[in-house]
């Protein structure tokens, strides 16, 4: 299992130069590095003056590059779905569309850069793999997929198995779609894949909040706006229950301001460097995988107290919005809402009272 | 209807802030304005001086700003969504969801946000809109978002048709929806809703290819980076059908090679300017309704020489991939795939020779 690294900031503070910095880093101490970016422009080819490809390729020792290109990951996923479409259904559907011919819609970079990062964990032939994407609000929605697609997922069969239609529909669904489809709708037969892709989204859940797996770092000049949207991020980063390690400050000095701005976090200042000096850059960096250990966690339950504690700094109380509509306990901020997902004692109960302290919710039931 | 405008251009060039004097020009020469942001961290806030919400506000004279945020956009088309269900289905299945416990997936935004540009521009209220997306690549993804997914519905509806699954089910699935669901498959009862999708993806499809409705402008600096991703912009906008009108070169002195990297574009060098200085930044900028208008198209076609030409520049051959496999002719550049529908006497046509002249793709058939 590889380290999954991340950088968040405004565009233009030099998230890219430290990623490739980052990646040179761990590269240069022995590890197996893959720096994958989903910015198909020829920007990271520029950067580290190789031409990087749809595959990974050697730039350095130890240090693979690869850009995530949505149309040709979209044509291989197409082919997978077509060989499970065959293994289940008598009469292929899917067969008569090729993979060549597929357009890339919004959100499916996001889907395809996360399933290909997966895979290439998977692979075991990386130890750090350092993802840079086009826009921080575009990688915290991917890092959030697997929870919000699973919520929507439990949410849904739940209203579906409810439902008049569900209950109408069962006695004809069965005998008709054996007939027909030679398909049985029943739970068995179709848990396969199924349960596939519950196992992948439940995986990368866990992935995504363990700060040993997957950890984001902030980026940021000493410009107030980029700043401000640093901190933005840092708060919408714990609405996907993704860690975030610490703080880079590039091209200046450290000043109280901006260390008070990010407390807890440790902010490390990176000098302004000429153009692409990778060897000063690199020695300027902090230990970015010891550091994220420390940092504080998106969400804590305590049973005994029936309180749960969410993570929620950089937001005031006004931009947070607690509801309890559905069956789960919503939080809304960062332009994400979050369902949170209960331990049995507490699932289900009414909240009795919520309080902001210190960058803390507090939600008592 | 509303001139849409919008900037690509690499991270940190300036995109903000051209579209922040973009917005204020035209609304000082007297045009209704508003300045919609899909980057919901407070830098348009801070960048205006004045806290934007997620409602238009005025903070100028006729200009208005908003941010579009996608948890709350997504709670009102949710709404939507459960009102169309209640009007055509009898036991409505998505009421037991709330709007307010939605979380938002990838791809919702570039959707939720181009269906709240459409809804702007049809109320008539504005003479111009400005766009400013998270990064340059989710907006282009949002603008192809009707010409592909229009070909999604069109080349799957066929396949469907074509397919055993849909002649083996068609004499079961109308009855029995009519008794369960009270809902008839066939054509004429789901036309209404269907046809209101289709409506919306081909006015959306038009409006993108219409330089006096949608045109881009590329950012730049002088930096080498900034400049081929914004070339590499370019030629990917075509891949869209989107206009690109013309080159604000930022912070920086107009050169010979600067010029002939954007050549037949006009290139506007703006002056490096005090932090700001709205002012000066806003005449310094040239008329962007007038200039897009002379701006090469992204497709020409010529029956009688059963030619196709498409306007690709930026991309060298060996980056541009043309296949055949399905109906359609597909064009593979800059991380987009485009299928070409073509008229009536050239459709369903092999490709009999290409050649790439003058950033033109030249297809014979």
């Amino acid at each position: 299992m590889a380290l999954i690294l991340t950088f968040l900031g405004k565009g233009g503070t030099g998230r890219t130069t430290i990623a490739v910095a980052t990646a040179k880093r761990f590269a240069q101490q022995g590890k197996r590095v893959l720096l994958a970016s989903q910015d198909t422009s020829p920007a990271l080819s520029l950067f580290l003056g190789e031409t990087v490809g749809s595959q990974p390729t050697e730039v350095a020792p130890n240090l693979k590059a690869t850009y995530l290109k949505s149309a040709q990951l979209l044509e291989q996923s197409w082919e997978q779905l077509k060989s499970l479409e065959a293994q289940y259904v008598r009469t292929p559907f899917f067969k008569n569309v090729y993979g060549q011919e597929l357009g890339v819609l919004p959100g499916m970079d996001s889907a395809l850069a996360l399933n290909a990062i997966r895979e290439y964990d998977a692979s075991g032939a990386y130890d750090v793999i350092v993802y840079d994407g086009p826009s921080s609000q575009e990688t915290l929605r991917m890092l959030g997929m697997p929870e919000i697609l699973s919520w929507y997922v439990r949410r849904f069969r739940q209203v579906f198995l409810e439902s008049d239609f569900w209950k109408a529909i069962s006695p004809f669904a069965q005998p008709v779609s054996s007939a027909v489809l030679s398909v049985d709708l029943s739970a068995d037969n179709f848990s396969q894949p199924t349960n596939q892709v519950n196992n992948i989204l439940d995986q990368g859940k866990e992935a995504v909040a363990d700060p040993n797996r997957v950890v984001a770092y902030l980026v940021t000049t000493a410009d107030d706006i980029a700043i401000a949207t640093a901190r933005y991020l840092w708060g919408s980063a714990q609405q996907v229950c993704l860690t975030v390690g610490g703080v880079i400050l590039n091209q200046a000095n450290l000043s109280d301001s901006i260390t008070e701005s990010f407390d807890p976090l440790k902010v490390h200042a990176v000098p302004e460097i000429p153009a692409q000096d990778w060897q000063i850059l690199t020695q300027a960096l902090p230990d970015l995988s010891a550091i994220a250990k420390t940092a504080p966690r998106s969400i804590s339950v305590d049973v005994a107290k029936r309180q749960v504690s969410l993570f929620l700094p950089s937001f005031d109380k006004k931009q947070i919005k607690l509801t309890q509509y559905g069956p789960e306990v919503t939080i809304e901020a960062g332009d994400q809402r979050r369902n949170i997902f209960l331990p049995d004692p507490l699932r289900g109960k009414p909240v009795t009272g919520a309080k902001f302290q210190n960058n803390y919710l507090i939600i008592s039931f």
